[in-house]
């Protein structure tokens, strides 16, 4: 997707919105969050909208989501100690893989920091496979809810 | 300082209290917020204090805290995706050098999860020595603000 | 780039290659290092080689390197407590900007357990912006040493 | 203890010895690692004892350390791409609880540059409670390997 149409995401283009402020320790020896916490926030987002929403239990449920693919794009930066928002949609949700494409903004702050990707396949823990079946109904229904279809870029998009 | 004074502490002993979310790698194996991620809310909530409110720019002050001791007893777990929420104060201010008390609670709780305290000295960006004069009057007076004094137990803090 | 094609990746496609011993808090909840380790890791090699060979000093250099896109394909797991090994290979070298490919061993085993790639734009400290002459000669020279081209599949790919 | 005591500790003080490499993200914007990332590597050489000679199986195991206690005195700084090495050796082995010395060493250097302690109490996975007939007898005999008693300064320090 083009650089120019990742810069017009908005937060109401995510469904599932939650804030996280910037530590110390974010910032790395250019006085910007690195480029790897982005990852952090994005995983800590996804995770928190599965336990919180999908009814995944990390310690005990019996299906996990195991990462497979993730990629990031930066746009601007952003710095401690400011305060991270991020954002979660699903583009694609299969028998067993789902694609959720993430952002980050910070508070104050219009303009996306950053938008990425990241493939979750869901295995059982028994197996470490992909369950037969797919994943579980509950976990698709809780899914399917942010699942918005494969995104394509706003019609302004087309003026940058 | 005994366990039981340590745990009367409350969110109103500390003049400065930050939020921050924790993050899905905070967790270790035994799903509950690794020990030592204490230490960088700790960190990040005193150097948010010093940036915000002290007039330290970290990439440019000619004087910076450099930590040379920390501590923290851990008195109650907490697991992503919970809040936490970090309280500082300090209770010890020297010429160049401060002594801060800090301690973790939980969104949605009252009892303290964990209280440590470290020290900065300040040193000067150019040879790494704390600075003949100490440190210099804004931090110090920014510091004066949450200087509580020597902390003794409350008196409830007997009965226990 | 077929993950077939990835899976053939070998320790000697990177000329250059550290080990980096996992540490406790790698591993996330479900007992394998997470996923955004993976980006600390290749950010570090990466940085490593700018330090060690190319004369990048990160506090004062008058131009560093921002990184504009990552991406990572997860392949197999690694846990701590193993020794991973992080190999980089200069994949594009352009005025200003350089393309990465990094990939992740275990010690003790053939396997590549993940491939990934980041771009890095050079700016210059002063004003944030890739300088007119792009990157300096020093720097360019040195990231020429481990720039194998258009990486393409080896033959044996094929076969998969 | 002594500050001058903790600088005359040596390699060879410390039974269990690891090296970890620096990661870019250890330093922060003082271009030095972050005090709180000794932590990290303290927990990631203690708990890699437990696992590879004590039978520690995070996961599963029926019993696991829970970090009560920990405290660090900074003597000196170490910096990204620097390679740590943190030493172990416990100075008391209670029924369910053991107390843990760590060090950080910086490959090429003699000096120690922090000195630490932290402090595990071994509770029962199911219950969380230290379990009645105290730790496991295959644990205690291999934390007992590399107990060597109160630590007391050595001769030496006295002339500091």
């Amino acid at each position: 997707m083009s650089l120019a149409a990742l810069k017009t995401r908005r937060r109401q283009d995510y469904p599932y919105l939650l804030e996280y402020r910037t530590r110390w320790n974010d910032n790395d020896m250019y006085d910007h969050m690195n480029n790897s916490v982005y990852n952090f926030l994005f995983d800590s987002a996804v995770n928190s909208y599965l336990v919180e929403r999908c009814g995944i239990h990390p310690p005990s449920s019996p299906q996990y989501g195991l990462a497979v693919h993730s990629h990031t794009d930066f746009l601007a930066s952003i710095a401690y100690p400011a305060v991270a928002e991020v954002g979660v949609r699903v583009t694609k949700l299969g028998k067993s893989s789902v694609t959720y494409e993430v952002a980050l903004f910070e508070r104050g702050s219009d303009e996306v920091k950053a938008v990425g990707g990241f493939v979750h396949v869901f295995v059982e823990r028994s197996t470490g496979r992909p369950p037969k079946d797919g994943m579980e109904p509950r976990l698709k229904e809780a899914l399917d809810k942010i699942h918005l279809g494969p995104v394509t870029p706003p019609k302004e998009a087309s003026k940058l």
